[in-house]
C-alpha cells in the first residue's frame, strides 16, 4: 500500500449539506473497513499466481447484498415471474413468426391483466415505482410484451391520464386499465420524429359541428412506428397542430401541437374506421410481438371533448383558453408529462443489462480455455481480456441500479408533489439516464456476445433477442443524440444561473464547488499523488469526474459566446456538437458516481459495503482511464498517476473477478428469468442443459 | 494555412528501399496538388456557415475513383449480382423461418453452382483473388449463403485440398465442385473452440482391418457448431488426435490433431451412417440458412486412406512418417493451411461495411430534422455528431478497402510461391486484419443502425440482419482476441530478430527504423509542430502510429522479461494481456495506414487522389486523436498540439461529408445489392419505395 499523501487538504467547501471534511473521514472510515474485511490486495507479482490459480475465496454474503439491493417493489416481480413460469404456454418460443408473436404477446399481457390480476395502469400515476417495477420483470418475459404493456399503460393510457382531465380519465380509464380499449400513442411521423414540434398532422375545429378535423396533409406526415396499431388498437391518441378559424385574412391559426383522442378501430367489428387507412409498418429489427403500424387520416371527424384539454382547451365557440401563456409553453408541458417513458426505458434497460451480464460472467467463470503449459486449463475469467470487458460492466450495472432507483424515486415524488424545482430535475435527469444507460447497455450486449464466443451466438443463450429488442432503446422515446444535446443545454442554462447567483437544481448543485475549483489550475501536488488509498478516495475520484464536467462546461460555454457572433447560435451550437454531447456525458457520469458513493455509505452490511465498495472503485477509476487524455492534457494527473491508475484498474478488475459469481448472484434473478443454458446458476448444470436443448 | 515548420527535418534513415527525403518530396507535392484542387479550407469560422447550408460542390468523379476501387473481378461479381437479381424467388425474404432459410440457402447455392455456372471451387488455390471476389458478392445476396458456400469449399473442400493429396483430390474434386458431395469441417467441439491442440475427438489405428477408428470420447468431445452437419453435409472432415498403437506399456501414442475425412450420411437414403450421431444446434442470432449440427462418433470405421496425409501419413503397419520434425510443427503446418478462411472473412467484412455506409450516409443526406430558426430543416449528415459518427467510418472502409486487396494479394502470391517470408507474413496479417476489420464492422453496424434512427429498425432497411450476420465474424475462423494474442507473439519474435540482427518480415520492416526513433526522446520541436501542413503529412501520420506501436512493443517485452521471473511465461503474458491486444491493434493501425498512403500516391486521376488523400488524412488522424492519452502521457505531442489534431479531424470530418455521397457511390453497389429503400441512390425515391413497402 503506498500511502503518503497529507489528509486534509479536502477540507474546504460545502456540497449538499455535508462537509467534505466529514465525507473524507467518513470515507477513510470505510476504507479501513474495507482493508480490515479484505487484507490490503498484495498489490506486487507475487499475487498474480493467484490469477491463474482460480477464484480467491470470498467474504461476500450474497443474501446480504441482495436484500440491499431488492427493491420495495420485488414482491409483485416475483408475481410476474411465477405467472409466466407457470404458463409455458405463454412462453415465447424461438422461432415464432411475427404474426403469431404478436397474437401470444397480445395473450400475454391478457394473461397479465385478467388472470394474474395484475392491474399496472393504477400504477402509472399513482404508485409509479411499483408500476415500473412491473415493467422491469414483464420486459425480462419477452421485451415485447413490455413494450406492448408500456404502450398500452404509459403512453396511450399516461397520455389520458397526464395530457386529458377529469372526463377522459371518467371515460377511458376502466377500459384501457382491462384492456377493452388497447390503444396508439400517434406522434411520431415518417418525416418527423425528434422534431416533434415540425409535426405537420393537423386537426381542424369546425364550430358548426363542434368537431375537430383530423387530417394527414402528405405522406411525410402519415403518423409511423405506432405501436398497437397494425393489429390492436382501437383508438390513438394523435398529435396534431391545432388549427382554430379566425376573422383575419389567413382564416385559420395553428395553435401548436396538441393531443387528440381518435378511434382508429371499430369496437364491434374492429374494421378501421372511414377516413383511417392503417398499415403494418412490417418487420422490424427485434420487438417483433409489437404491432407498429402507419396511419393516415382523411377528414376523420372527433368531437370537441376528444382534445386532451389539461393544457389548452378549445369553447364551443372556437376561442382557446390555457393556463399557459405560449404555445412553447404548452409544448413544453405537454411533452413534459411523458418523461415517465423515459424512467421506465433506463430502468427496464438496466435490468437487460443485468441479465446480459449474469450470462456472461457465470459462462466465463465456467469456460475454460487453454492455461499455463501441463497445467488443466483455466477459465475464460482468469484472463486479463476478459475481466477487461466484463469487470468495468459488472461495477456499471451496480452504479447504473442504484441511479436508475434514485431516478424513480424523484419521479414518484415528483408525481406527488409537483415540485417546479424538482420537475427540471426529473426532466433533465431521465432524459441523460435514459440515454447514457441505454448506450451502454447496447454496447455491452455486443460485447457480451463476444465475450461468451460461439455458445453466445446460440440464439437461447439470449444475447441476439436480447440485443435486436434493446437496440431501439436508444430511439424511441427520445433519440439519444438529441438529449444529450437537451441536457448539454439545460446544463449551460444552470451555468448562466450559477454566475447570476441564482439557485441550482439539486443534481446540479455540485457544479458550483466544482467550478470554482476548475477555474483555479490544477494543484501540481496532488496531480503526482498515485498512492491506492488516494486513487480509492471517493473524494478523487468525484473531485476528478466533476472538474471533467466543469472543464467541458466552461470551455463550450465560452466557444459557444465566439462562435455565436459569426455563426449565429444555431451555426455555433452545432460547431460545438461534440464537445456538448461529451459535457453531457461528463455529467452523468459524474451524477451516477456520487450516487453509487452513497450506495456504498448507506449499505448496512459491513461485507456488502466493502464489495459495492469495490465496485464503485472500479467504476470511477475505469472512467477516468477512459479519458486519460483530457486528464492529461490539463496536468490534472502526471504521467505516473495516469499509469498508477491504470494499474489499479485491472487491478480492482481481478479483485471483483474474485467475487464475481456473488455479485451477479445477488442480482437475484431466477433460471427460469435468465433463461440461457450457458447462464445458469448451478454452473455443472449449464453444459448438460444446453446439450439436451440440441436433442442429446 | 498555418505552416512554420522547417522541412528537411525528415531527411534520414530508410523504408522498403525508398528514402524518406524521396517520399516527403513525393508527399508535399500530392498535397500542393490536392490544395491546388481543392482550395485551401478556410479553417476559421467564416466557412462554418456552408455547415448548415448543405453540401459543397464536389469535384469528385465518382466514376474514375470507382474504377480505381474495383477490382479485377468486377465482371463474376456482376455475374452474381445479376443472376440472383433475375431470380427473384431465391431472394431470402424477411421473415422465413429456420428450416426454409435453410433449404432455401441450399437452392441458392445450386442454383450459383448449376445455373448460374459459377464454379468457385477451382478458385480456391488457383486463383484465390476471384474465389473471395465471388464470396463476397455471394455473401451480399445473403451472408448465410456466402458463409453456406465457404464451408462448402473453403473448409471442407479447401481441407480436402490443402489437407489432403492427390488421391483425395482426385477422389472428392468433382462432387465437391458440383455439390454432389456436400461437406463438413468438424474441427469445434464443445468445450474447445480455440485451443485446437485440445480436442479430444480420437482416431484410433487398427492395423489389423487397415482403418482407423473415431470415436467421441465424452460430452464435451461433442463436435459443435459444424456448418452444413444439421441438414445437408454427407462428409466431415473430422478433426482428431491420431492415436497409433505400441509396443511399450501405454499400448498406444498420441500423435496429435489429424484431419479425416469421415462419411456422416448415407449417399442415397441420406441418413446418418452407423455410428454418426448428428443433432440440431438450433436457432442462431443470425445465419438461420446455414445448418450447424453437432456430431457424436461411436466407434465410425474409415479406411487408413482417408487419412488427409499431407503433412503426416500412416503406412500400412502402422508407421507415422511425416516431412514434418514434430507434432507442433505438424499443427502449426496443418492450420496454416487454413489461413484463407481469415482472408475471406476479412475481405467479406469489409464487403458488409460497405453496405452499411452506404446505407447509413445516403439516408442521412436525405433525412431533415431540425434547423436554424425560421429556415427550412437540415439533412442530418449537416450536424457535427452524426459527421464524427460516420465519417471516420466511411474512411476507415476505405482504408480497409487497400489493405484486404493487399492481404489477398500477399495471399494469392503466397499459394503460387510458398515463399517462406510471406507465409509467415500472410499468417499473421490475415490474423490481425480479421480481427480488427470484423470488430471495427460489428462496433459499426449498430452505430449505423443507431445513426439511422427509428427507419434503421425496419428490418427492411437490412441493418439487423447484417449485425446479426456478421457478429459471428468476430469469433469463427480464430476468436479475435485469441488472434490478436497469436499477432503480438509474432511482433515480439520480430522485435527479438531485430535485436540479433535478422531480417524482418516483409509487413514488420517498419519496426526496424521505428523502434530506433522509439528509442531516442521524442523531439520536443515537432512534438509543438500544429500546422496543418504537418498535421495532414503522412510522414508525421506514419511516425505517430508507428512509435506507437514501437513504444508498446518495446514497453510490453520489458515487461514481459519482468514478470516471467516471478509469474512464469503464461502468467506474464496473462498479466500483459491488455497491453498485447494494444500492440496488435496499433501494429495493424500502421499497416493499414502505410497501405493507404501508397493507395493515394499510386491513384491517377487527379481528383480522387484528392479525395482519397482526405479520406486518408481523416483515417489517420481520428486514430491519434482516439489514442491522444498515449501521445500525450510520453509528450509525443504536445497539448496544442493534440487540440488542433482535434480541430483538424472535425474539419475533415466536415470536409469528407461534403463529398459523401460521391464517396459512397463510388464502391459501386447497385440499389438491388444494397437492398434498403432509405439507402437508394436515388434519394427522391427512398421515402417512396419505403411507403410502398408498407404498403402505401
Amino acid at each position: 500500500m503506498e500511502s503518503h499523501e497529507p489528509k486534509t487538504s479536502n477540507s474546504t467547501a460545502e456540497e449538499d449539506g455535508c462537509s467534505n471534511w466529514d465525507r473524507a473521514v467518513v470515507a477513510r472510515r470505510v476504507e479501513r473497513l474495507f482493508l480490515h474485511l479484505n487484507p490490503p490486495p498484495e498489490f506486487s507479482d507475487g499475487v498474480e499466481l493467484a490469477r491463474c490459480a482460480g477464484r480467491a475465496k470470498s467474504d461476500v454474503n450474497t443474501e446480504q447484498l441482495s436484500k440491499y439491493m431488492r427493491g420495495k417493489y420485488r414482491d409483485v416481480q416475483q408475481k410476474v415471474y411465477d405467472y409466466f413460469n407457470s404458463r409455458p404456454e405463454l412462453q415465447t418460443p424461438l422461432e415464432i413468426s411475427k404474426d403469431e408473436h404478436r397474437e401470444l404477446c397480445m395473450r400475454q399481457l391478457m394473461g397479465l391483466v385478467r388472470e394474474a390480476g395484475i392491474r399496472p395502469f393504477r400504477y402509472v400515476v399513482e404508485e409509479p415505482a411499483k408500476y415500473f417495477a412491473i415493467l422491469e420483470a414483464v420486459g425480462s418475459v419477452d421485451m415485447s410484451l413490455g413494450i406492448k404493456m408500456g404502450v398500452q399503460y404509459s403512453l396511450w393510457g399516461g397520455s389520458v391520464l397526464n395530457l386529458g382531465t377529469k372526463k377522459h380519465r371518467d371515460k377511458y380509464f376502466e377500459g384501457i386499465d382491462n384492456v377493452e380499449y388497447p390503444g396508439c400513442f400517434a406522434m411520431t411521423e415518417l418525416h418527423h420524429g425528434s422534431n416533434v414540434q415540425g409535426l405537420q398532422t393537423v386537426a381542424t375545429f369546425d364550430p358548426i359541428k363542434d368537431e375537430f378535423i383530423i387530417d394527414t396533409p402528405n405522406d411525410g406526415a402519415i403518423k409511423w412506428w405506432i405501436g398497437n396499431a397494425a393489429v390492436h388498437g382501437k383508438f390513438a391518441t394523435v398529435f396534431a397542430k391545432l388549427m382554430l378559424p379566425t376573422h383575419d385574412t389567413k382564416g385559420v391559426a395553428d395553435m401548436g401541437v396538441h393531443a387528440f383522442i381518435v378511434p382508429i378501430r371499430d369496437m364491434k367489428t374492429h374494421k378501421p374506421l372511414p377516413g383511417v387507412e392503417i398499415h403494418d409498418c412490417g418487420h422490424k429489427v427485434g420487438l417483433n410481438g409489437v404491432d407498429n403500424g402507419a396511419l393516415r387520416f382523411r377528414s376523420v371527424r372527433i368531437p370537441r371533448d376528444d382534445l386532451l384539454n389539461r393544457f389548452g382547451d378549445v369553447s364551443r365557440d372556437g376561442k382557446y383558453t390555457s393556463s399557459l401563456p405560449s404555445i412553447n409553453k404548452r409544448f413544453a408541458a405537454t411533452l413534459g408529462e411523458l418523461v415517465g417513458g423515459r424512467v421506465g426505458l433506463a430502468y427496464s434497460s438496466v435490468g437487460v443489462l443485468k441479465i446480459a451480464v449474469i450470462i456472461a460472467v457465470r459462462y466465463s467463470l465456467l469456460r475454460q480455455q487453454f492455461g499455463p503449459p501441463k497445467a488443466p486449463e483455466i477459465s475464460i475469467l482468469d484472463y486479463q481480456s476478459q475481466q477487461h470487458k466484463l469487470m468495468p460492466m459488472l461495477a456499471s450495472t451496480y452504479a447504473f441500479h442504484f441511479a436508475t432507483l434514485d431516478l424513480i424515486d424523484k419521479y414518484s415524488e415528483m408525481k406527488k408533489t409537483h415540485d417546479e424545482q424538482l420537475v427540471g430535475d426529473v426532466h433533465a435527469l431521465s432524459a441523460v439516464l435514459k440515454s447514457y444507460v441505454t448506450s451502454y447497455t447496447a454496447k455491452s450486449l455486443s460485447i457480451c456476445r463476444e465475450a461468451c464466443g460461439g455458445h453466445g451466438y446460440a440464439a437461447v443463450n439470449r444475447f441476439g433477442s436480447l440485443r435486436n429488442d434493446h437496440d431501439i432503446f436508444q430511439t424511441f422515446e427520445g433519440d439519444n443524440t438529441v438529449l444529450l444535446q437537451q441536457v448539454a443545454g439545460y446544463l449551460l442554462k444552470q451555468y448562466k444561473e450559477k454566475f447570476q447567483g441564482g439557485t441550482l437544481t439539486v443534481t446540479w448543485n455540485y457544479l458550483r464547488e466544482s467550478m470554482n475549483s476548475y477555474l483555479s489550475q490544477p494543484n501540481p501536488v496532488t496531480a503526482r499523488w498515485e498512492g491506492e488509498d488516494h486513487l480509492r478516495d471517493p473524494k478523487f475520484q468525484l473531485d476528478a469526474f466533476r472538474y471533467r464536467t466543469s472543464r467541458l462546461l466552461q470551455s463550450v460555454a465560452v466557444r459557444l459566446r465566439k462562435h455565436s457572433k459569426t455563426l449565429g447560435s444555431f451555426g455555433a451550437w452545432n460547431r460545438c456538437l461534440n464537445h456538448l454531447l461529451t459535457l453531457a456525458e461528463s455529467h452523468i457520469e459524474s451524477v451516477i458516481l456520487a450516487k453509487f458513493i452513497d450506495a456504498v455509505r448507506s449499505c448496512p452490511d459491513p461485507s456488502s459495503r466493502a464489495a459495492l465498495k469495490l465496485l464503485c472503485d472500479l467504476y470511477a477509476l475505469d472512467r477516468i482511464w477512459n479519458d486519460i487524455g483530457t486528464y492529461r492534457n490539463v496536468d490534472y494527473v502526471a504521467p505516473n498517476k495516469a499509469k498508477a491508475i491504470h494499474k489499479l484498474t485491472e487491478y480492482l478488475c481481478f479483485q471483483v473477478k474474485n467475487i464475481s459469481r456473488e455479485l451477479v448472484d445477488a442480482f437475484d434473478l431466477p433460471d427460469y428469468v435468465t433463461r440461457a443454458p450457458i447462464g445458469m446458476q448451478a454452473a455443472e448444470e449449464a453444459y448438460a442443459q444446453y446439450t439436451q436443448f440440441a436433442g442429446f
